[in-house]
């Protein structure tokens, strides 16, 4: 019994593929801060819960395949503040954004078409295409141009006949960049000229810093058939364990396709849809605080790490992680090095290896990723941690 | 911009699809007894809920990619009331059965390999398959066998190289059909000489009536590794909308890569894990009384049917499904008049068109498939509408 060759040639996910090690030291006794993974310690917004507990629970029913007629609504209400309209049939939900990338990738392509991914990356969307046998091809973006995206020359000349899309996030993840309104355009433009999808991931949508707006793909005109938004309420509404994302697009051929792929799977949560609904009817006072709180987040990151010598980054604009290459030779072992070796008063930080944000061999083995998930606090100590353990390291 | 191959060619679930008409003669002041998707009636333990609610929901955090300790430990623990001892990396939770049939086939077939299934079968798994480039080849069984498995030589002479498995529902959806002990010792031969996974969907265990027992594949010796068990808690424990599934094997191997594919898409809904880990915690005296509900539900339709000319049908021994042939010639165009023409004091019956079920073209095209998911009053009312619709609808 020889298992399949695209589980086999999948990655382990260089996110959690250390968590057994972080699990080890901390039975031992050691404190971890984890800015490894994008789970934030901001409070689920208590709207969540409420509905949850004023629903009728006592057959926890099949939900619809599309998803909660009230859940589909309140997103719709959401896009409709930017002026961004969809149909009820334009938004379809998920189970977190991860499904919502499946299933537009397995509607959009056949085992062997291509789809074009700036690096890095969110390592995760090598999963969502590995495993229904789609490849990604890297736009390779570099730190010294603050991830923005190449020309369109050097971009064009990577499509194929078998390219079928463009997919990124933004702002992104894991760099925090927010694309500029000429890239977007740049964007659209490629995609009309070479008939390709937009897949625009928004997760982070929101979490715009120094007066930036992230401006959603939707408000993009000429592009609404091809544009494919993808959404969640993981970062946003600070609700990673509700596993609730959507998918919308005004491409009405492509919603009833991908139904279809929602009705084999019969429907998503139903408890947590009901209490989703509530979260995207939170005003826009509630994103401007939680983006406020992680602006004071990154400025104590970034400022820490302009403070150690050999540490190369860019300022991020939005979402909460940072790319940053670290004087080290192998930031992976490095990790593992804090995890194991070294603490400051029994306490320790978890960083995620770059390396698996990168399709490109070679690139990010020098670069970690940092979520600054936590509070200014205990960010403060991490970074300190980080700095002591670096110059330890070094010595 | 042209879709997939792969989701073009997708069916419609023929037991969504017709659910359209069914609202808008619902909205019309018709009442609908649904008898065409399995959600039971039966109100979800009440365990559930309290667990959610003695839960810590400050922050609703990511699960483990794996699944929530709590919920492999009691699904263990399930399996160790029939000697079935599975360690924790044997367990993983799934969104739903679906989603643990979906990384089953991804992890076990490349695009164009080919699972055997005896048809008819549940219409879903078409889907499963299909989206990632599986093919379904049926052993077709018959009414008139009670749908059991015809001679091991008619199913070894459908395998080809490309076979990699053969997957059932037992209890079977849509047959009542339960396995005997000599069934899944051939099933076990043939897996064992042609090096064959062997897939077990067991969500409908402990549905099984006059006396019979469910037995679990893995209870069978000398195929420990190739053994794969799917379940869920959506019909034993009538939680449909938690979406709470897993996959167990003892092929560590096939767990470990099967994992990636549980943290590409990072977990499952965390608090549906914490109310599922009461439901397995259930004695037998709960299975018990639920068997004999059904049961009751069961011998309602039966006797009816049995009582309307022209209708064949086998008593079904388990799951909560029958598949009848109707004096019809096409079954769906039957199923949509009892909802747009008949009904009897304003109320009709849904019924679901068996030819979904069935992968073979042009069998089923005369079947239905009735699930017997309400209390026996409203199953009584809903057999006695069936037969006078019959009676019209051939007059």
């Amino acid at each position: 019994m020889i298992l399949s060759k695209r589980i086999l040639e999948m990655q382990e996910s260089p996110v959690r593929k250390l968590v057994p090690i972080a699990t080890r030291v901390k039975k031992n006794g050691k404190k971890v801060f984890h800015l490894n993974i994008g789970q934030p310690d901001i409070e689920t917004p208590k709207q969540f819960m409420e509905a949850i507990n004023n629903y009728d629970t006592r057959v926890i029913k099949y939900s619809f395949s599309q998803g909660e007629p009230a859940l589909i609504n309140s997103i719709r209400d959401y896009f409709a503040r930017d002026g961004i309209i969809f149909d009820e049939d334009e938004v379809l939900i998920t189970n977190g954004g991860s499904e919502a990338l499946t299933f537009t990738t397995i509607a959009i392509c056949n085992p062997g078409d291509e789809i074009l991914v700036p690096e890095p990356f969110y390592t995760n969307y090598n999963g969502f295409t590995g495993e229904v046998n789609v490849n990604i091809k890297p736009i390779t973006t570099l730190a010294k141009d603050g991830f923005h995206l190449p020309s369109k020359e050097d971009i064009v000349k990577l499509i194929t006949p078998r390219t079928k899309a463009i997919l990124f996030s933004n702002p992104g993840n894991p760099t925090g960049t927010i694309l500029r309104l000429d890239e977007m355009e740049m964007i659209a433009e490629i995609a009309k000229e070479n008939d390709l999808f937009i897949i625009s991931d928004e997760v982070y949508r929101g979490f715009a810093f120094d007066g930036l707006k992230g401006i959603s793909m939707g408000s993009i005109k000429g592009i609404e058939d091809r544009t494919v938004i993808i959404e969640s309420v993981s970062k946003r509404y600070s609700a990673c364990g509700a596993r609730i994302g959507s998918i919308q697009s005004k491409n009405k051929e492509l919603m009833k396709n991908i139904l279809k792929l929602c009705q084999a799977r019969l429907c998503v949560a139903t408890l947590e849809q009901i209490g989703a609904a509530e979260l995207y009817k939170l005003d826009d006072n509630y994103t401007a605080m939680i983006k406020d709180e992680y602006q004071d987040r990154r400025d104590i990151v970034y400022s820490t790490l302009q403070d150690i010598p050999g540490v190369v980054c860019e300022k991020p604009s939005g979402a909460f992680y940072v790319v940053a290459k670290l004087p080290v030779d192998n930031a992976e072992k490095f990790i593992i090095w804090m995890l194991e070796e070294f603490d400051v008063d029994g306490q320790t930080i978890m960083l995620s290896p770059a390396e698996g944000f990168y399709a490109t061999p070679g690139l990010g083995i020098d670069e970690v990723r940092i979520a600054y998930v936590l509070n200014t606090k205990d960010m403060e100590k991490s970074m300190y941690i980080l700095k002591k353990g670096l110059e330890k390291y070094n010595s």
